[in-house]
């Protein structure tokens, strides 16, 4: 019985609607981290020194504000807009989405962000793709602790983006999704990276062939995370069974 | 007599509701003034000479923008979004919401300013939390008159976003809220500093240790909040009894 | 009967909601003057060669749209949001305000401004006000013309905010107004400043007890202005007849 | 019989509502490469090396997010706000807009971004226009698919914006596509440009009189174009007929 619910399960996530959420999560993600890594780069072109620059840290703000808004936004009304491999282990989690589900949305996010960062190293020529790297002076627990704590924040407001409560504010939902990952990458861009987005990490690393320090933005983002969606979902807005903002969601049911 | 309404309304200020609100200005508040005070140690990181750099105005600036209008718009339909003392006085001084709760409210946001500021302090090893400081040139008075009209703009927009009238305009209300908030930056960053909350101020003096002009930080902005939401509601709109964002709102009868 | 109609219109123009919307542009004009100055001000204290530096025309262009959008925002339900002698300007023109109700509006901008002004001196010790002034290498004319040109498209925008079919887009109205005044700064700051405004070129002349160049700052806006209007209610939207964010607004009938 | 039907057309393209939209064309593209390519000037008339200035990059990138925001938001009612004509190119193709009514928009645009970039050169005395140039190290072939995956992303989004599905989220549609071209200037500003928007590539070529490595400026930007409009209306949403923001459109029917 156990295996024909999982079949069951698994054929909901090869319908035409789940292979055209994959899609808008490919298409978000690819260009969400084609404008955060390429803007990393085009910092580091004008100013070699770019790292210790304080113009740099507004482009890396403002890249993550512009294009996690736009990018959320294009996707919202499809796959939900998750761009971003903790918040769909947050909606799995917390039982938004199947798990099979789930594992499509992160194969085709990783994809996304490895193609892009393989785009951006074809077409800038001489130019190496930056993998996410922490503050001499951090540990890595502290790192990935902060990053968990940034993450918390991020998928939080993804669900009260999500709230059926929240109209009309739901009309800026995208915005404040985009809004909050600028204001952490403005407080932590120079300590670890203010990343909150493994595929980002994955992606940029994969490309220079550098995994130093990965684990970092694995464990802290997907589990501040969960505790996000759960705390959301538990605590602040019991409930609540249905986004507003969703694509394939199928329950929890057995 | 008057003690059985003094329990009623304590009673009031405790119900699951009452508590869910807290939590909420407690998850705001953590990261707004985490977004707040670690942009201006990133900024300092990036060059030390920070406090005369143009490029560390507009990082404060958009920090401010980012993370007014994204806390406030995930705490807005459960605890009114705050994220601020002034806000929370200027709402109990005009009857929006009753003192107990305001003290709660008050009492969430100072221990979420102290704790995102030990986040800081632990994470980014080696950096000092900047306290709130005023230029040399000005006196105490001055700065606290300056925070005092900020503060005073910041929270009238604040009761203009929460007035019932305001529709479709009410959907992009945090963002508004934001907005003015960076505008005053803008203005007087390199001034009195632009802080108008109390809370950041507090949070981050009682980390770095410095108490120093505190009371610039307090005295104007509580003055200019109050006086915002009296003008509102009395000259503006006198009407206006309920908000449109409102979480714990129980009327000022007796 | 002539001056009959004339003290009619007087008085329509000292009614309680009258009074209330001169106040709401009042405030809006002191806040939106106080940001695009004190921003200027702030910009030279950091670096003194602020007028040849990248980073002050970022914060010129944001300090306008921060300002403007949230300025714009908590007056639109009140006086119907102008903030700006050259849209009170256009709005009297292509009658959707009567001249007395268009003469209180500019008391209350330019007294506004003013204040604004002083109020920066006072605080701001030892930093002078800075009046706008065009590039050398600009003659008078031109400059005229390319203020002339920049408030043409912000009254358009303006119009087009008001615009009764134009939900639910009506609801970003105040940030389209905001980015087109932010984006016209961006392109024309170091050339004639972008005032767009004669209420804030005027009020800063004030203070800087210099009126240099000021007949730039009004003569091209305010004709940008009514040819903006006339535009587009006779071209753009004939039949337009009402402002869906309008205050005070008693048509054109004798 | 094929002629009639080309007359009818050509007829339904130049009646009072569509002469309407060519208007508010001209106006929203006008504006849009005013600010585009002013703010590329005022950059350079800062600092000479503005090319390779991390603070000039921060200026393009919100001079994009601003100025289309705004001019998207003025033409959205009156034409689609496309004020690109690759996003004409997209709607013809897929047919939303007859082939005659394309012609004249793309006529106007045109017409619009030569006429903004005269004005540039008439008011600001001694300065050149800047034509769009790709980095030394790049080949034409590189940037121009480099310019058609951003103009992809563009035109997906516009399609998105336009989306009846979206409400709530149709409110903040020209944000959106505004925010996807400033990421996408932060991601490539000094290696192809961002132009993504022949037109404005055109105006200033022709103001500048150089007219070099503009093929990379049409061939990506028109097939990235095509390929947004037709993967969205194909395969993302099939059932799509109708524009929510749509100016003149008159179907595929013969």
């Amino acid at each position: 019985m156990a295996s024909t619910t999982l079949t069951a399960r698994f054929n909901q996530s090869v319908t035409k609607e789940a292979l055209r959420s994959y899609l808008a999560e490919f298409i978000s993600t690819f260009f969400y981290v084609f404008a955060v890594v390429g803007s990393a780069m085009a910092s580091k072109k004008l100013s070699p020194d770019a790292a210790s620059n304080t113009s740099s840290l507004v482009v890396a703000a403002i890249a993550n504000v512009f294009a996690l808004s736009s990018t959320v936004y294009i996707a919202a009304n499809i796959s939900g807009g998750h761009v971003n491999p903790a918040v769909t282990f947050a909606k799995a989690v917390s039982g938004h989405i199947t798990v099979p589900t789930a594992l499509f949305y992160w194969v085709s996010q990783m994809l996304a962000s490895v193609m892009a960062s393989l785009l951006l190293r074809v077409t800038a020529i001489g130019q190496n793709i930056p993998a996410y790297t922490i503050a001499q002076e951090m540990t890595g627990f502290g790192a990935s602790l902060l990053e968990g704590v940034l993450t918390f924040a991020l998928v939080y407001t993804v669900y009260a983006a999500g709230d059926p409560r929240g109209s009309p504010l739901g009309a800026i939902g995208p915005l404040a999704i985009g809004m909050m990952a600028g204001a952490n990458v403005l407080a932590t861009g120079p300590f670890s990276g203010g990343s909150m987005n493994p595929a980002c990490a994955f992606g940029s690393a994969v490309v220079a062939g550098s995994f130093k320090n990965q684990a970092v933005y694995w464990v802290g983002p997907l589990f501040g995370a969960a505790v996000a969606g759960l705390v959301y979902d538990i605590v602040v807005f019991p409930a609540q069974v249905q986004d507003s903002i969703a694509g394939v969601s199928d329950g929890i049911g057995v």
